[in-house]
């Protein structure tokens, strides 16, 4: 049984895409379910048909990353769940510090999603008195002015940005201060920062966005069918 | 002066990348900051420079859907709004139902960014007898019994599904019988429907894995500065 060719670190970032990255997250969704009803392997064509892509579509992506079939056989699920979880850098636990605790803060320490794929909320911040010091969904609140030293205490890795926009780069700056590498910005605003931390932006506008321009533009298919991607090579 | 060449429902979605569409948002963000700040045209390279892209990706993302700029004058900011938002099917208002008012739900009815955009939650829906027959942030919440007569009589275009992931497809099955076009889901599951509707999915996870992807794979550089389409042609 050869092990899958995946090298870890051999992958640019810059050379793939967006869109591909977010479908390995919905692979390595299926392929999870998959193996807790109990399914060792899948074919390409079965693990697309899931998700609505085709067999080529599922193919071409993970071919970014190595070589995951096996002849005959299809993919091993365990096999691949291993192999796509280090590619996203989920195959450790990565510490995340929330800052904002209004309703949207509220919801992301209630969303049971984060923790079934290694992201732990270890604190949580607020500039409001009345809302630190208590714990919201088994995290602790802090007030902002600790914030260096509970990143640096809890060894928190990435920063999430559920403030108002008018607060968010300050927040932002906060934390890339404090030593965070990555940030998850929640806020309708565009950030900048010194190149060194990573950034992605949740716009929710823009996802209703996508969806108008589906159903203005077609009134109809499903806008999440589509290969949106070069090949590899 | 020409006006734009951009023929109304000239564009094939299909052949249209999810993350043009994406960036298309970002480029009426900056368009209507700049418009504000009183500035009437923009080249290519300042808009790309604002949102980290070169200038290169701005053209080749509009080239999809037309030739907006003017020779020695670049684009005119009042001009690629109206553009954009055609384009995006935001140059008229949506009527969205809402269903779920916990913490997501909430954070959802007091987000600035929908309502600025052209979308207008008209109705939120709960099957929790506690929750209904209120009105959050301005919006009545209804018992779920009650979800065909108020899609029909506000004629609501868009659900949004911020419930729990058990009820997410049936939630979205009762929003497709009601007569919605689209539907924005907020729950981490895969939904599936007849095609006729529009679906785009928010994995709250997948961004974050989008982050860990960034990270692990370089420790490094803005996730969001990188071109990750083909050319229009």
């Amino acid at each position: 049984m050869s092990s899958p060719k995946r090298k870890p670190g051999a992958v640019d970032p810059e050379s793939v895409p967006k869109a591909v990255v977010s479908r390995l997250s919905l692979y390595l969704r299926e392929l999870q379910h998959l193996l807790r009803d109990g399914q060792a392997t899948v074919s390409s064509s079965q693990l697309g048909q899931l998700l609505g892509f085709s067999d080529a579509q599922v193919r071409k992506d993970l071919a970014y990353f190595g070589h995951f079939g096996h002849p005959g056989i299809g993919y091993r699920c365990d096999e691949l769940v291993s192999a796509i979880r280090s590619i996203l850098g989920t195959d450790r636990e990565w510490t995340i510090g929330m800052v904002g605790t209004g309703n949207l803060g509220r919801a992301l320490l209630g969303y049971r999603g984060f923790a079934s794929q290694g992201f732990r909320i270890v604190a949580a911040f607020d500039e409001d008195p009345a809302r630190v010091n208590q714990t919201i969904e088994g995290v602790d609140v802090f007030p902002m002015m600790r914030l260096d030293e509970i990143v640096r205490d809890r060894a928190i890795s990435f920063g999430l940005v559920a403030v108002p926009a008018a607060a968010a780069q300050g927040v932002a700056d906060r934390l890339v201060a404090a030593g965070v590498t990555g940030i998850l910005n929640f806020a309708p605003v565009t950030l900048s920062f010194p190149s060194g931390v990573s950034l992605v932006s949740v716009d929710l506008a823009t996802e209703l966005e996508r969806l108008s321009f589906s159903v203005a533009n077609r009134g109809g298919e499903k806008a999440e069918e589509k290969p949106d991607d070069p090949p590899p090579e």
